[in-house]
């Protein structure tokens, strides 16, 4: 049968999600413990390959196995095979040919900038900080400019080679919870380091260091030169991830 | 001159404050990274000798040095001999004679329960987890009869040896913020292993093992036998510290 997970990790000491010899990634750690649960070689195949450091509340994986396990008991039967930086949080049976690449889905991505005086040593896993004040007001209007189908070329890594840069992204909020400001960013795809460089790009614009119509422009500009920085991983997490349809 | 320093650290990889050979310690990391920077044997005197994992936003600690830094840019001067776990926040001169543990002084501990379906690997370094739902009303009601000053010998580890039980807590709030269950204890003194008592006395009452009345009882019984389990070091954090007077 084919099973799908939902995952869950902290990505601060994993090389990212995908399998790379010599080095623990999400992937390789998955693959091992569902190997040795069943005493079969199994190989996960994840719908998002999170980078280095990118932290996921649920991430999604299919992989084909033989077991009498029910599908929906496997998340607990794998668990002693874990690490407690990884967990399974549900298992469930899908069809034979279903691929979490090949579907049409909406992930949500948060960045965490922590926007205070100083920044705590238990944050620094998870947030990116700054503690000059942030105009969030600003923020927020340049935000809107970013939301629908536009070409992201500019918030993308200048290297990447895809067949079009044109993404749609359903919806950016940003909010601030005491010192943390959570810049939310809904869509159907996203280009390499897409969410990063619109993270840096409002930061730049919370800072004054641009306005929020600068970066309509940027955005009609298509040039990776003229936006915001590509904000470190930690502050990034992969929060919710739905397939459509 | 001396100098009183606020001290920041995430306990995961600390086997606690105090100085003990071959293993890493906060005071151990300070005095390393003091003497660096000073050129000279630094050894600190700590406030609150907190436990392996605990955590802290606020502890202090004191040391002499001969030096022409202004002690207010201490804290910045010594960063770079720092791991990012640990964090001098401030740094300020005192009184030759003003010794951090011999002051009256008002602490705050908060204990973290994850109350969710499911424990985010991201949550794991600073919370203890319980899935099941918590009466939070029913919590708050143990809390008070909790605070003033009492006999907590049956809030304390059995075989800790002091000349007396009697503390006095100011405050203990008890509040819902998401999935976090926070319990905020705030006194003059404590015992060893006490908020971590307490709060797992009080998961005990959320769960409806024990009732409010249960935990004056318990306060009056003066009997460790009664108390709910000491909960784990990772949920508990030095939250705020000040010196009265």
């Amino acid at each position: 049968m084919r099973v799908l997970i939902c995952v869950a990790y902290d990505g601060t000491d994993f090389c990212g999600w995908q399998l790379q010899p010599n080095v623990r990634t999400v992937e390789g750690e998955l693959n091992k413990a569902l190997s040795s649960l069943f005493g079969q070689t199994i190989e996960v195949i994840g719908a998002s390959r999170t980078d280095a450091g990118v932290h996921a509340l649920s991430n999604m994986a299919v992989f084909d196995v033989e077991t009498t396990i029910p599908a929906d008991k496997i998340c607990m039967a794998v668990k002693r095979n874990l690490s407690a930086d990884v967990e399974i949080v549900w298992s469930k049976e899908v069809a034979k040919d279903f691929h979490p690449r090949h579907r049409l889905t909406e992930k949500t991505y948060e960045y965490t900038i922590w926007n205070g005086k100083f920044w705590p040593p238990t944050e620094r896993r998870y947030s990116f900080f700054e503690s000059r004040d942030l105009d969030i007001e600003a923020m927020k209007e340049a935000a809107a400019f970013l939301v629908g189908e536009h070409d992201f070329k500019a918030f993308s890594c200048a290297a990447t080679q895809v067949e079009t840069t044109v993404r749609n992204v359903c919806d950016i909020t940003v909010d601030r919870e005491g010192d943390k400001v959570l810049i939310d960013v809904t869509g159907n795809g996203f280009l390499y380091n897409m969410v990063r460089i619109i993270s840096g790009t409002l930061l730049w614009v919370g800072l004054g260091v641009r306005t929020p119509g600068d970066v309509k422009e940027m955005l009609n500009a298509c040039d990776r030169s003229l936006t915001g920085p590509t904000l470190p991983a930690a502050g990034l997490m992969l929060k919710s991830f739905k397939f459509l349809e």
